[in-house]
């Protein structure tokens, strides 16, 4: 037995500023501590159905089907494609970042024909391509786009695009990993009807579960499958059967210890109140743009369409992108993203998302962000960065 | 807002002895509340090592694909599942129980024409009835069985099954979910290619995780593949390119605050030694068994096949299954489990398991079981039973 290589568990305490997990608020995660219970327990009903309401008000939908998988974002992005999706169908899928290439991945798996809207890593998809994709098809089964892209610092608009699924009979997917508790999103008014999220960003649960909700519109079209679903885990009709509250036949062991994380983060966003969450992470999400502009580095996204939960900065030429990420995890703490794809290497990626959405995390970074600039003899003022960012923080 | 109907988590304490989840020892939950880390950090590199040898230690194999997979037990049977068959492939399954019908289910999403090789619920399955639908194929892809069936209370020998599988040249998969940290299992010299198994139950972790092993003739047939594998979330092909040590590309973000859970059960697995952990799964089981023999039930599952960590009883006739589990539930704090598909109101399921398999245990579900017999009018003799499983917990 002693052959067996392994060290006492004993994590760093982290800053966690890159795309996500966000930290988690000691009371979250305290919720973790609770005795577990058995998914046939009327307790986890209980919580169930308190966690199926909660998130209703979050995704601010009336959608009967509203629920975490018992999987990540990832596994929520899967659950939307192949609930939906069958071989012929066609969907059309906004491509400009990681996460929207991962989806044309997905629907791929399911047998669909993807078309692709491009556009570059850094700029939302337009209306104008959309329409001209739908109507180039005979029928579009789906449309998918990411709400905010992690990858590039995007927030793409959603309610011309919605007038369009509609107009082209198409189901209007949306994947809100990053967005869903940071930035506005309102399920029902904006007509979306297949949305997936994640527990570990703007929400501030661990990761491990993903909200998942579907209009009546997109179980129709589950329902008119000619083909079984390929996923038994991620079937939600199965899903459906355990989680409504007149039948709950048993489908998998939920696991109950994340449930009650997200219950309580959930908790903490309606007394928290939406306005005021997306007023947060706004603001300091703002303060952090001003604070990176003003020690003249540029900001990556598009103008107009950032993220204020997630900022893309371009990386200074003779900086040295790991030295500076290195940095930041060793003498600081501190957690921040490397670019993904073709912006590896040319971006960092800032997160300010749920429990890390405060205004001491923003002076932190930028203050620890000009040590390490400094030290690779970049010219930045001492000091701007934290006034700046200080100065939009009052407004 | 004041809609929205939640109320404050404020669960009950179970003793759960149902078929899982089991309780948590205190140090395992403590460990969920360490501070999470990234998915990219090195320290969730290092847990992630760690979780890998100590899950080959458990699972005895050198296999290099030993890892948990994000989801529950169910998401391992569909990984075990999905990643090795394709349309058109033949498998041959062992049908004795609800996870053994399940485990046909997901072979029927692949597209893979399904033998069953079925026998009684709560009988084995035998060589000759495997090997009989082994010859009659031209080429099967995979054998499965399930080693320990939690509907019926049966463990499977794996060995002579092992050896036809080898003969026949099909892939063995072996369903351990229940088994897995309670009972005998030798994945490398049993000859078992696939195995998955679940972390609430023997291991003694919180549920949401499901171990995962594949040998190098289940990889090479994997890399034999025509068609893609339907799921991303459980493509074995690129989660090993982050889980191995030289890569490490992104697939998903981990749910770190289960894989710390995890990492500090196995490490309790390994403190205790397996022999010594299997033991006493036995020594509580028997006496479990003995005591419900001496109160007059009778054990449902077949002798000399009987599981210790879950253990299958008749109901006895006139004695009304539900008011017997509530009284549990209600008046004692205790979980079982009631019957699955044909057993339904057949069977009670009682499970001692991981932290949950204690001499306390025994004696208390002995001593509440009575009290709530007789005061059906059930005629049993008052301390029989926790006599009788004292006399046996001695030995």
């Amino acid at each position: 037995m002693s052959d067996i290589s392994y060290q006492a568990l004993n994590p760093p305490d982290r800053v966690l500023l890159g795309p996500g997990p966000s930290n988690i608020h000691p009371r979250v995660q305290r919720a973790m501590l609770a005795p577990i219970v058995g998914h046939m327990d009327p307790y986890c009903f209980t919580i169930m159905d308190d966690t199926m309401n909660l998130l209703r008000f979050l995704f601010r939908t009336k959608n009967e089907l509203t629920f975490p998988i018992s999987g990540t974002g990832s596994a929520g992005m899967e659950t939307g494609f192949c609930n939906f999706l069958e071989p012929g169908d066609v969907a059309v899928i906004g491509v400009n970042g990681f996460f929207t290439e991962r989806m044309v991945e997905n629907a791929l798996r399911c047998g669909a024909e993807v078309i692709k809207v491009e556009a570059e890593w850094g700029r939302i998809i337009e209306p104008e391509a959309i329409e001209n994709a739908l109507k180039a098809q005979k029928k579009v089964k789906l449309l998918a786009l990411v709400h905010a892209e992690t990858s590039t610092g995007v927030l793409q608009p959603l309610t011309e695009a919605s007038r369009l699924a509609k107009q082209y009979e198409a189901l209007f997917l949306i994947d809100a990993v990053t967005s869903l508790g940071g930035h506005e999103l309102a399920v029902d008014d904006w007509g979306i009807d297949i949305v997936y999220s994640c527990s570990q960003k703007c929400i501030g649960a661990p990761p491990g579960l993903s909200p998942f909700t579907a209009s009546q519109a997109a179980l129709a079209a589950m329902q008119a499958r000619t083909c079984k679903i390929p996923s038994w885990y991620l079937d939600l009709s199965l899903l459906s059967t355990y989680w409504s509250g007149s039948s709950r036949v048993y489908h998998h062991t939920v696991p109950i210890s994340f449930f009650y994380a997200l219950h309580e983060a959930l908790a903490m966003v309606v007394e928290e109140g939406l306005e005021t969450r997306w007023q947060r992470h706004l603001r300091h999400g703002s303060a952090l743009q001003a604070g990176l502009e003003a020690m003249g580095l540029t900001l990556h996204a598009q103008e107009d369409y950032r993220l204020s939960v997630l900022t893309t900065v371009r990386i200074p030429s003779g900086v040295d992108d790991l030295r500076v990420r290195q940095g930041l995890l060793s003498d600081f703490g501190i957690e921040i993203g490397g670019g993904l794809g073709p912006l590896k290497g040319q971006v960092w990626r800032i997160g300010l998302m749920g429990h890390s959405s405060s205004n001491e995390n923003v002076l932190l970074l930028l203050s620890a962000l000009e040590q390490l600039l400094l030290a690779q003899s970049y010219p930045v003022q001492a000091g701007v960065g934290v006034t700046a960012a200080t100065e939009a923080l009052k407004k």
